[in-house]
């Protein structure tokens, strides 16, 4: 069956080696068997942060990723959330459809709201689940790719979905979420790889940008390499970062480098990245921001006509 | 000085006389000396009903009494707010602005959740002071006309002005709500004149059902006609009525009935509400939905082509 997909991310700065092989590698293989959208969600940077900052700095690199990791705008339309209104205005009439309870009630809303840097919760960040909705059901979306941490909002779409339907008839589908197999990846101190923690890997580092990335990873003293993530999170997480870019069994390395050390775990390790992240490298090289202007340019317009098309529909039932 | 004006009307039925004194005679005069904006607000009615009913039927009633009293569409912009995709989107950045407990300390925001038919409090009511602030500001309205219970809702505007200018630079005007001489109009009933109560007369009522609907107005048994507000208010309102039609004082209509009692005052009455409303009668005739519908359409790219310009201004300040 074929699916739309919705999926997408915030502009905060490079993506890494953990979103790649977290969410972007899937993206890339989905492209090629459903209709896919990929949202730049600009709003969502300034829920919890004070200010948009480069804003714009980080979307032209976030398309640069994008392009580099495969991803073809001839299959995929790659859009900016701000740059539909269409899309925009769904949150009216959903927002009609959930209880300010429903919204109190949601766990990632509460621990945004936790976890955020402003003094007081913005009505922005409260309403984050139905702007999500809107985003999915812009395009009638029937499938998400979500981390664990996000499959309450996907409820909440599905909420809002169905009570559409039940009150102006059948417009929208109830779409799916779709957690998939993500290796968690460590970062190179042994914690989450995370750009905030500068512990991880941007796709866009340089070789030698790479090879000092790795060389200041946190090993061990033990000379013989085991594949151990419990009592050994630092060589198990190079073991685990080699292993995916070579697509080997981590254990496999382990044994090949055997009484090779940190430092040979780390040659290896830098090697494979290095080898995995050239061909990616090589097209973001070819890229140039014009293209990336033109993508999106592109794209935005594809996702107006679109989200029009849903909008009418709905303002039809709505009776408007 | 020149203003941008903002008013408008939820479509929920035809507009009566206590409409008309209390603010659509205030706006005819405004249309010649501001650039007025005259916003439909169509989402608006799902905020506090569970169902949208004959809202394109309304719609289309309340723009026929819109053109009858004398609105101008050379002059004024009557518009749709589900129509104008760029101002609804301008919620998303507002609702940035503001916290849950501002939202939640608005005392007009309270009296509705607490006057509301639903179980439970929509996330657009919550939200529903910052959606006025898109509609004021999409056009950098620099003036709204409020009845005294709008009031708190214009706060909230200037503050998300105020707030948006401080963060990302001027571009929003600090509006400032004007409350006008409103005479507040008693219903036939001598309660507030109120189409739920049915003690109103509809502007596009015939001469027929005017005098039928005068005909049962409360009175009282003294046939000397004074005009006492506290003691009979049923009286005095009829008499307020009489000499708002006449630009009369209503003191000097009850001498002039004198001892003729409540039949002669109904016939007075009657005789101004009728002789006002035959012009208006008259404009609304010669009037068709064909003409309100172009009306309408050209509003509405009118305030498209204004929220675009304000959006792209926004979004440019963001830095998207």
């Amino acid at each position: 069956m074929n699916h739309v997909v919705l999926t997408g991310d915030r502009p905060t700065g490079p993506l890494h080696l953990g979103h790649y092989f977290g969410s972007l590698a899937n993206r890339v293989e989905l492209q090629h068997r459903h209709r896919m959208y990929v949202l730049v969600a600009d709003y969502q940077v300034i829920t919890d942060r004070d200010l948009p900052g480069e804003i714009q700095r980080n979307i032209t690199e976030l398309l640069l990723d994008y392009l580099a990791i495969g991803l073809d705008p001839g299959k995929v339309t790659i859009f900016q959330h701000s740059a539909v209104p269409e899309l925009n205005q769904l949150l009216l009439p959903f927002l009609s459809l959930v209880s300010m309870a429903e919204l109190q009630r949601n766990p990632t809303v509460k621990d945004e709201i936790l976890h955020s840097s402003q003094s007081a919760v913005s009505g922005l960040m409260f309403t984050y689940p139905v702007h999500q909705a809107a985003d999915i059901l812009f395009c009638k979306g029937t499938l998400v790719p979500v981390g664990r941490d996000q499959l309450p909002h996907v409820e909440v779409t599905r909420l809002v979905a169905r009570r559409f339907n039940e009150r102006y008839g059948m417009v929208f589908p109830i779409p799916e979420a779709m957690m998939g197999a993500q290796p968690s990846l460590s970062g190179l101190d042994g914690g989450k790889m995370s750009k905030s923690r500068g512990n991880a890997i941007p796709l866009k580092a340089t070789e030698d940008e790479t090879a000092a990335l790795i060389r200041r990873a946190v090993t061990d003293s033990d000379r013989h390499i085991t594949f151990d993530e419990e009592l050994r999170p630092g060589v198990a997480g190079l073991l685990t970062l080699a292993g995916l870019c070579l697509d080997r069994p981590p254990r496999e390395l382990a044994e090949e480098i055997g009484d090779g050390g940190a430092a040979r775990l780390k040659s290896v390790t830098t090697d494979a990245v290095n080898d995995f992240l050239r061909p990616i490298r090589k097209r973001r090289a070819d890229l140039d921001e014009g293209a990336v202007r033109s993508v999106l340019r592109e794209g935005n317009a594809v996702a107006r006509e679109r989200a029009a098309l849903t909008l009418e529909e709905v303002r039809r039932a709505m009776g408007f």
